[in-house]
């Protein structure tokens, strides 16, 4: 891929920002992890598995910030670090996720001097960008067998190479199916508010090379209807012990329309957006955003001022709805409940 | 009502311009036949019984511009500045009825002089503004009778007072049941791409001080699935012989939503968008419009340079998803192809 989501480097975290593009291609350098809270609640990076690696990331920068001289002291500050981190988004569970691993990892060591943990951190956080680079491979892997050739491929939201270390959870389903030579093309929902698909899932396929084309969200469905969608990828920010999904909002639509439209609906995801302790997806938090993210566009007004807004980013598709889920352990059908935790290994 | 949609005065057409609202309330004028053209394909005036409307004054405003100095002479010229009008939209078919009256007009009375003939269609473009007015309050009224006391009701694009001579269709059994003092509230999808809903819908209802909250298109099955739409009302395009109807892109998919969630869904419109010569939905033309209208908005680029675009206007709903058709001769329900019929009396 010609682009680079989240990297650590000289003590550094930089990311492409995703609040700039497709206008520019700009890469932002954080060095401390109150910057990179702020870049999470603000979206210059999103996407579940690329907020889990930000995250362990700033657990990483802010375990360089610490001042302490005991490891009780270090990990109680190390904790505050987690919680300023934990408090910028509620839904992708990968967040949390993200901060226990470190937490693990700094537990797991507290014999060693405060630098070596330091670097242990450090070395965590490098380590979940490189295993989701892997996973999302994986992940693409099997869900492109499950793809027919000629397919055309609706996705919503981005779950590409920018919401993961690159390649992409749904879009790596598309990516694995483009490379094995199947002659797909895509659709891409624009994805409103924040216009994801349009901004960032259009921009980064266009880069690979692979047929894309943009629809409103509302068209979606005709496109259905009509016979000109044959396979539906979606990714994950949370997914319950039931396969309930919480994904971007507008997902719970594209899946009823596939259903009532006899098209595979489908969720990439890694195992760490699994939530085995939520029951089902009526405990899944759902963030509600800013009113200004629907009533403007890039700072300019389309709505009357003053108007009353609802503004939910995300929502629940119930497990009936979705004909499998795919991980990088493979493609979980039927049962969810069963299949999941035998997945994990519970 | 605070405003108006379109108006014959000092023979010139007045249209509010609907491509500056909200932020701005311009009146346009037009004076010839091939400005209101200009008008209906840009959108300035737009909802199907607005264009009718429009497509009306239109031919008025061709008459007077015709020199003849007999009727066949005249009624060829008339039947060109049908023919420019006619071709600026294809989906709404009150376009045509209109067109149709009004040649009907001309033939009916090629014996009297050219000037009266011009007189009779104006009087015959002034009439039909009016019986639209009188026809959605009686949409409003039968509508509101379905309204349950403190409904919320979600609608999609602008079937409201902008797309009519004012009050509205679907809008008209919104107003109708606020009327009625049935506490409803709205909610308007925002209906990319042209955002009819977020600058339109928004804009009328809260003028009238009428509850509404704006979502993007994409929430509104979520809000659905959790209870929170007790109401669907749209308007139509066009609606075939067996009931299927053609209507803003998006409709179709709020309607299998609104049946996934067993919310009732009504179609509000005048007998004038009836096309019973057209056995069913697949034989309405479905306008594509520019891609630009995805990836701009006001001029600004929101998706990548060059990305490929769908954007049909309109989608289709069968039937089957329809609870019922409300005209301003009640509503229909059931068997559509003979009960249609009967309301029209064929």
């Amino acid at each position: 891929m010609s682009f680079r989501t989240i990297e650590w480097r000289d003590n550094k975290v930089i990311m492409i920002d995703q609040t700039r593009l497709p206008a520019e291609e700009v890469y932002n350098e954080y060095t401390d992890f109150q910057g990179v809270a702020q870049a999470i609640r603000g979206m210059v990076v999103r996407g579940a598995p690329a907020i889990g690696i930000a995250a362990a990331m700033g657990v990483a920068l802010g375990a360089r910030e610490i001042i302490a001289d005991s490891f009780d002291t270090f990990y109680r500050q190390l904790e505050n670090v987690c919680e300023v981190i934990g408090r910028t988004r509620p839904t992708a569970v990968n967040l949390f996720w993200g901060l226990e691993r470190m937490k693990r990892v700094a537990l797991q060591h507290k014999e060693l001097n405060l630098n070596s943990i330091r670097e242990l951190l450090k070395a965590e956080a490098i380590s979940i960008e490189t295993e989701d680079l892997a996973i999302c491979k994986e992940i693409g892997r099997h869900g492109a067998a499950l793809v027919k050739e000629g397919a055309s491929i609706l996705t919503h939201c981005n779950a590409g190479g920018l919401a993961t270390a690159g390649y992409g959870t749904a879009l790596g389903v598309i990516r694995g199916a483009h490379e094995a030579g199947k002659g797909i093309r895509v659709f891409a929902d624009e994805t409103r508010p924040w216009l994801q698909g349009a901004r960032l899932t259009a921009w980064e396929l266009m880069k690979d090379s692979i047929p894309v084309t943009l629809i409103s969200d509302n068209m979606a469905g005709w496109l259905m209807k009509t016979g000109q969608i044959d396979f539906c990828v979606v990714g994950a920010d949370r997914i319950a012990a039931n396969g309930d999904t919480a994904n971007k909002i507008g997902t719970y639509s594209v899946a009823v329309l596939a259903k009532e439209n006899r098209i595979p609906f489908y969720v990439a995801a890694p195992i760490s957006t699994l939530d085995l302790k939520l029951a089902n997806g009526d405990l899944i938090p759902i963030e509600e955003r800013a009113s200004e993210e629907v009533t403007q566009i890039k700072g300019i007004q389309i709505a009357p001022e003053g108007v009353k807004v609802r503004n939910p980013a995300f929502d629940v598709t119930p497990a009936r709805y979705i004909t499998g889920i795919i991980t990088e352990k493979g493609v979980v059908r039927g049962d969810y409940e069963r299949e999941l935790k035998a997945l994990v290994g519970q």
